[in-house]
């Protein structure tokens, strides 16, 4: 497929700068062609205030033209065919299988985003009818409804060059509510991100939107992402990568004189608790499931099991054995890129005073809680297929343990009928409850739904923002805020407010639930 | 009644330092008795320590128990008694009426938040049950609630030393939500400040709720509310006052090593657009209103209007000239505090070349638009009986003017029926819409009700975070972040994830909302 190397700026190919990085063939390591520029000021800001620009059309474009839009982009994202997953494999490694399931995934997350926006009721309409009798004072007529802030840059994450990058969630989430978006492609992926942005820039045209709707910029130096922070009409960004970068895009907006909200993905331990007697029954079962979730995607997901914990007994010691086993069985696998290859190796070089029952591609070590506890470069994230065992002396260890935790996208939690029916159980999970955003129950972080339910966001550092979640539909609350009208006639009101409910949304009306209309008593 | 000059921590009256400053009277300038001493970082990391220590019990407790912990605080403040009234009067200078008036809201206010918190439905419970036979992959039963974030620290607001104070709605938002609090009392309404806490205090014991659910410290140097915002188990900030203040919390709070949020709401100039037949037909009743509406509470509210836009026309100028008399008319009030009042007399005193409407206690100029949006100081909110006409060339000038504006708590338009049809109007209410987070048709803006259909909070600087509000049932929402629980047996769920919905709470049970019990198929 014919690639240009340029950007994509409110649908114009244009660079100002020569080409100054090219996507690396991650098996081959070969340079793959185009070569692709680094965004300039100038085209930073041309983006934007085309997005800004588009803004005002988009937020007053109704449900269904949103979700006309979503599912163009879904559409033409399928057209690309073959060619967008050969050039995906290329560029960052990972199978061809696993690319055909995330372009499924993030096409259907795309059609998802786009139910939602049609049915509407995301805008949590609240009614509180006007009480021109009551004492002292009459109550005027208030409504109240989410709607877009305004221009979003997301920022593609290397590990899901389809489902969260340049039309992934964080990209969904902010079209289906109305925001224009810049995209930042990651520098691992331009071909890839290139041939997306072209999906969504027909896409884009044929719903007749505003070009300035949706723009493509690359670049690889951390200049280029501080600028589209700090840009005057950037309104939020949505991030997934790593810790280092993150806190910077977080500070850098923080700092800004109007300082807007950043919702970054970062880094999560994911801790895997086994309990007693689910350890003695089924270790054997529990190790095999951890070996298939830690080296998933060569390790390269966000919520791999990056700490196991165990209390010491002869079970924890055979379950270690045959993870160690397990682990040492598995070939070795291309990473998403030289960095993050590189990365890998030099954190597991460089960890000392464990006990390694891995050493191969796959990595795996233990180290007792005291020793964990004591170090704080354990508690980093590794990312890659590695996974650190952790000992307690007691089952209250594993509760105490839960408590030292820093904030984490997930806990999982091991344990059979009479573990569970413990009362120390009980706390270990309210614990978790307080660490994590996600608590899973016999079985294993990896493989995050795209559901109303899911919560993929825990407390920092795992990500900026614990209270919004950037995978599955209440991830569209990232990106509104609520406006209230206060005794506006009928005509005047946003449809989503009028006494006839004329969108047939699910809405608040003096405080309860319902599809009713209003009366015109 | 008796006052001990003491912080309030965990239950306890204590002080390490000797008293600092005096409450005084607001109309005499007397010193009130007794005197309060400045919270110490060790005092400050007692009660936050307390306030971390008793979040589990709270944050378990279920909503009965919340529930009756804020009406048994209303009921506390209630049997205070007129004592209370009298120490805010002298403290603050506000009228007797006014004050009843406020105890009246504050109370309404707790025992709204308390219907909330039994009621339940606010946890936003979200079900996708299993699909164990679904292809490629199984799905996992995922349910997914809200929860407290953990000890919230409240500063208390000088213009509402009940409702957004002590127990005002940060702290019933808190409390309602199973969040600790630890307030800092505003300086200039001490006395006041340890009333409501020993009521707060009281119903805290009754309920039989651990004494570290609620502190209070005095302090009036900057130094001790930003420890407070610094201290590790802070979690959440709410702030109403100035914007020096409050951005100087949200930098701290952000520059942490975890950053938490803060909810600060700062400034806003409330502009008020008058349409021209509106303004034809009725200026002379319009002046009367917003005359009431900026110098209400000796103009101290957050949405004062502070801007008021009209087109050059003779009809205009007649409503300038008419407003101005009336404003001359106003008698004298007593401002907050000599800090306000200085602040006040300084600013009207330094405005440069503007047309005088009135100089008295309740002045009012009118300048340009060109030289308004030239002079960012005119941009500035005057905190008191302040307000500035602002002189658009025509009606298109309105809609211009409304885009130069910076965000703001309010918007508000005066029409008649063929003002409202124009298209040029539809135009100005949508930019409002981007500008403020209430938008308020042929009203004032003072009067925020306790509903929930309010938005107090719009985009910066009139707060830090518009995607939030202060007032009405909503403002819970700032307290709490999502929890799911992935493949839960139904007796480790919490109750309101429970098949059985043993709370009756509407929930979104695959994507769609119900109070329906799940079948156990």
């Amino acid at each position: 497929m014919a690639l240009s190397g340029l950007h994509r700026i409110a649908g114009q190919a244009r660079a100002a700068a020569a080409p100054r990085f090219h996507g690396i063939d991650a098996t081959t390591q070969a340079r793959l062609e185009p070569g692709y520029p680094e965004a300039t000021p100038e085209e930073i800001d041309s983006a934007l205030r085309e997005a800004a620009g588009a803004f005002e059309v988009l937020a007053a474009a109704d449900g269904e033209t949103r979700a006309a839009l979503l599912e163009a982009i879904a559409r033409e994202i399928e057209t690309l065919g073959d060619g967008l997953l050969a050039r995906a494999h290329a560029e960052t490694g990972l199978p061809l299988a696993r690319l055909t399931g995330e372009r499924g995934r993030t096409c259907a997350q795309l059609r998802l985003f786009a139910q939602v926006a049609r049915e509407g009721s995301w805008v949590d309409a609240r009614i509180d009818p006007a009480l021109p009798q009551r004492q002292p004072l009459p109550r005027p007529d208030l409504r109240r409804m989410l709607q877009p802030i305004g221009p979003v840059v997301v920022f593609g994450a290397s590990n899901f060059p389809l489902a969260f990058s340049v039309a992934g969630g964080d990209t969904a989430s902010a079209l289906a509510t109305g925001n224009p978006v810049v995209v930042k492609a990651h520098p691992a992926h331009p071909g890839t991100s290139e041939l997306v942005a072209d999906a969504v820039d027909r896409a884009v045209a044929a719903c007749g939107l505003p070009a300035g709707t949706f723009s493509l910029l690359h670049g690889r130096e951390p200049r280029t992402g501080l600028d589209l922070v700090r840009h005057p009409d950037t309104c939020a960004v949505g991030f997934t990568g790593s810790h280092t970068a993150g806190r910077a895009l977080f500070d850098a907006a923080a700092a800004r004189p109007r300082p807007i909200p950043v919702f970054a993905e970062m880094s999560s331990l994911n801790p895997v608790f086994l309990l007693s007697s689910a350890l003695a029954a089924r270790g054997s079962t529990i190790a095999e499931g951890l070996k298939q979730s830690f080296t998933l995607g060569v390790g390269q997901f966000c919520t791999k099991p990056g700490v196991v914990i165990g209390v010491a007994s002869p079970a924890w010691d055979a379950f270690a054995a045959r993870l160690g086993e397990l682990a040492r069985s598995v070939p070795a696998g291309t990473m998403l890129h030289a960095g993050i290859a590189g990365a890998f190796a030099e954190s597991t070089a460089d960890l000392r005073d464990v006990e390694w029952l891995s050493k191969g591609p796959a990595a795996a070590a233990r180290v007792s809680a005291a020793r964990f506890l004591d170090d704080p470069t354990l508690h980093r994230e590794i990312f890659g297929p590695f996974t650190l065992l952790v000992t307690v002396p007691d089952a209250a260890g594993l509760t105490s343990f839960a408590r030292a935790l820093d904030g984490q996208l997930t806990a999982t939690v091991h344990g059979d009928a009479d573990d569970l029916s413990a009362p120390a159980t009980a706390d270990l999970l309210r614990t978790l409850g307080q660490r994590a955003g996600r608590i899973v129950l016999n079985g294993f972080p990896t493989g995050v739904e795209v559901a109303p339910a899911m919560q993929h966001g825990g407390p920092y550092p795992s990500t900026t923002d614990s209270r919004f979640t950037s995978v599955g539909t209440a991830a569209l609350a990232r990106f509104v805020r609520p406006v209230c009208y206060q005794d506006f006639p009928d005509s005047l009101r946003p449809p989503a407010l009028q006494d006839a409910n004329p969108l047939g949304l699910m809405r608040l009306v003096n405080g309860a639930p319902t599809r009713a209309t209003l009366g015109t008593a």
